[in-house]
């Protein structure tokens, strides 16, 4: 039972603290989303510039205009290469800040796009504050964007949407227990080619999140998936879902 | 995705500690089920005979035996009402214990059935250790019918099948976290009528049940079911779910 | 043993995120501590009005001002039919915010009223993020409240006045877990009637929360009430209780 | 509200795995009942003989029997100090065992004895196994000795009596997280003298139960306790309370 | 394996939400590193002036800046007799707020000082949001330190920092789980002197702090330290540890 | 502080489930520790004849003896390549079951190799019942054989061993939360080659935990181990640490 918050079919939003997230933790996802046509936005909120560009300001000459500009380029082809639509809010990282501004402009997002599904940061990331403040935004932006007397009246109230967080770097630590695997076994090479979009000096993470893609794999079918099954992503949902069936 | 573990469809198989256990907690899903041509089994490991049959027992010549034929009555014509099939395993309740017999017996049922999703109590019921060691039961004949090395070499093992929660009387206590709501409008009327088949002292519960169904409805449209579910049970699923898509 | 932080009996704050929270999930429990003697103040911080009002808003003339009042009137006659005091703050809603304004507010109430009891909404709920920082700001206000050199020397340092947390809409996903069931059945009638002073369009709630009452209920009288108990309120204590007995 | 399982007022029931696990843990408690009226039983399920009586075992002439009979006369004579009645089941530690025997002997006094409350370790104890199967013996006992169908049919079912875990070892790491604290200090003096009856080799611990109970003293009152009080017990209630007020 | 952020050894920083939670919390743990050479600079966000200096606010004459000043003195006499730095930054208590200055502030010494292991409150309290918020901006100020981008060019990225919480008040109650314990016993001494130093009207808080230091040497013991160890304080890490060998 | 348990150094025990869950999980950890001089020896518990040898049932001449057969000499091999000893107690598995004589025999063990550490299964595991009763078992021998009064006299009591957890195949779903990263660089070759002894139909699985032990690698260096560590296998520490300091 698909929420039916758009009469023409699922869509997805991705909301991504820093430029590069959600290449590694949903790229897959995405890609799949995209190809089965539903429409997927990523909402990035920051460039990443300054906690997570390090190779960048290797060079001497790097200054935060230049690294935003760089970030913003990759994350543009990435997101082309998954098949997304992308937009990107410069809200600052490192720390993040949830302001007016911010939480004003992901809200008019959510109401035009009405999204089936939100993909974001997990609740808590004790090495990443931005992320788990990410996490609260979405539900934050989500609770307002369904409230019928917002100013902006040309735009409906937002359904249900379900969230559902993408894999933290360390997921034991951050209390993540996965509770959705997604088969990513016929994009993976879509994957791999948005990862090679990213700055260079990242390119050793293209193996580690290939690697974690086929452990996931291999747990998607220990936990009924077929053997065809090759690659997948992690997710644990945040709300009940509903259906007519048990499965 | 629904797990293969059957070429001819899904199929179910509910393990109630109690005769009536079943029926209060999960006679929708299965109505539902056994409605959509999934084979519902019930295995029901006491007839509930000391624990729960305070009515009978009000009778000056109640005894073991005609309490147990009561009850089996009852629940015989409960699974008929619901579309499903019952097996008694007679192991004796208040408390339950996990016999080689039980376990044997149960392990024999799932390597011949090969169900698809297993419904049963929560992990945990502080209330009632029957409940929690069924849950445990569950669990340890699903690992034993997944071996290869069973002395019955004509059963195939048994694949993962997925196991749900269904709602104990008192979920918060018990620590029921409910992530699935099943739709079971279109079956209320043969829940209700399952319901009836049981101990007229218990009819009081009947009320209850419905109240609690329409309350599990009301947040199932909370989660994005459309405003035409009524009814509503709530399920916690112990393993993750595989798909090939988010939704 | 009834923490004495006032020498003339027990009282009570509710903090109500939004005019109607206090109705639905404490209005028994306010109309029992009243008809007991208590006196009870409820602390109303938003009208709710941009994202509790769905009905409201359908009128084609609805504004900020217009929905506010009529909310004010409800809540204010609902507290009245209760028997309590109430207070509005007017911080908006749907995002509330903890500003200096609203927590220096707040804190000279709890100075003023010195209650033994706190009654809020519970730490967490996805769902509803205005609800989770209400029980923040409680928990930081009673903090300040306790504070020995705070500018207003008038008033006393407030004592450790207990903190419960009463029912959200879904209290499995909010971690809420009851460990205090008050019987309201004495005063079921009076919380019928304040339910009636909120939003016609909301009058499927009294349904709802009345059938909730007696759900509660049922689970009281499972945890020791006398069978007479037929209708309770759920609460969630933040603080360990202190007695001269184990009872 | 006390429950009301005994129409002449509260009696407890404490069940300690070992000897002199009861006078270390919940002394102060039984002492406080005994001295209120309610008459207090302690259920000793084992000696400690094996595993609780090092210092005994240091003489070379200790037999098994020899360090029993020590354990026993220490422990009865506490249990006179305090104010209570004791039985022992003599089980046996280092594993203690949940056997029918001793599970049938447990139900028959619960059925005798209608406790209001019921004293026992907690759920959880890394260090210590004993202590966690006794609370899970004393759930499944008190499940039992509800059941209105057991052969013994002299004995009224058990009402829903509370279960209350006293103080572990090394709380933090045994999950516990007390929601109680009672006022000992009147009884202060009985307790000291019940801890003097056990082995003298065990003196060191009287002191850092005394400094125990002055913390959890300090506890109480920044919890709302009045100054007066200065040494208290913890305990964690298993079950939600239920009254007709909100203190 | 020292976490190598140092190439002259390891180093330590405490952050004290208030003037005197440093020395009550983890002055052995400071005396202990100082003794061992680790240079140990503390951070004192507040004086704790308005909420934790009752008994300075008895005098008639007291005023905010009179209060901070004793406080300041106290707490810089018994870091003095510690061992450690002191910096403050009056930040302002009850409540405490994460502003930019505060932030940058602290994230400036990180840089400065690349402390090995940071200690500071454990992530929950709820009788003191203060502290609970000192745990979160510690964390914060971790990650904006470790980031390449800083406008600050002239001091490197913070390594990964070990994050240590010290025992709060009532640790059951902020979730506190001890998994290291430190022997302070040869530093005993040093931590008395400097808990004298702090205001007389906290001094029944000296014996309540040496109490805990027994306590918490007898659990040590019990947890494979030798008998030697008379006294210990407890600490819970944030992270996971790394190592060339299983102890 | 290395628990000071054996005055020869410190040693290790595992305590294995089948035949190969000690090479998966923790062979390098046994690898580490023997080339350290640290003895240490493998209980295994059963050989995983039933349930984790597919590939062995997978001929037709296969029969219980004959698979054991094999799974012990593989397992043996693995142990010798490792630098460990290894015992058998053909338990039985799926399900292992918790007999007298296997607990008595695991006791006289702990008993006379005195371990500083105990290495066995997460205490959950829905998948693997086998694995949380290991868990449990090695817990009630640990406290077992602590005990002053068992019928071996000529063995001492075990002193306080840390129970370490290695790591479950699904760590997020059994709650497994890694609080120590062991560097296992050095021994990665001799892990290798003691995987390689395993049942050639395992073969996949040596490309599973080779990448498992890069990905934890990467995790130990982002919690502050040096860069030239590649490889790492992850434990979960059961009890706190003591130490003379932080670090």
């Amino acid at each position: 039972m698909v929420p039916s918050s758009r009469d023409d079919g699922p869509s997805v939003v991705v909301v991504s603290a820093h430029a590069a997230d959600f290449v590694w933790r949903a790229g897959g996802a995405i890609a799949r989303c995209a190809e089965d046509g539903a429409p997927v936005t990523v909402l990035c909120l920051t460039y990443g510039e300054r906690g997570e560009s390090a190779a960048l300001w290797r060079s001497p000459d790097a200054t935060l205009e230049s690294v935003k500009t760089i970030r913003a380029e990759e994350s543009a082809a990435a997101a082309q290469t998954l098949g997304a639509d992308i937009m990107f809010f410069d809200a600052g990282d490192y720390p993040l800040r949830a302001t007016d501004d911010l939480v004003d402009g992901i809200v008019a997002q959510l109401r035009r796009l009405q999204p089936t599904v939100l993909l974001t940061h997990a609740e808590r990331d004790p090495y990443n504050l931005d992320h788990a403040l990410t996490h609260e935004i979405v539900l934050r932006c989500r609770m307002i964007a369904q409230a019928a007397g917002l100013p902006d009246r040309n735009t409906p109230p937002l359904g249900a949407s379900q969230v559902m967080a993408f894999e933290p770097h360390q997921p034991e630590q951050c209390g993540f227990v996965p509770n959705r695997f997604l088969d990513i076994s016929p994009v993976i090479e879509r994957k791999r080619a948005a990862m090679k979009c990213m700055d260079a000096a990242q390119g050793h993470l293209i193996d580690y999140y290939e690697d974690l893609a086929v452990r996931r794999g291999v747990q998607a079918v220990r936990n009924g998936a077929p053997r065809t099954v090759t690659h997948a992503e992690a997710f644990q949902m945040v709300f009940p879902t509903v259906g007519s069936t048990l499965w």
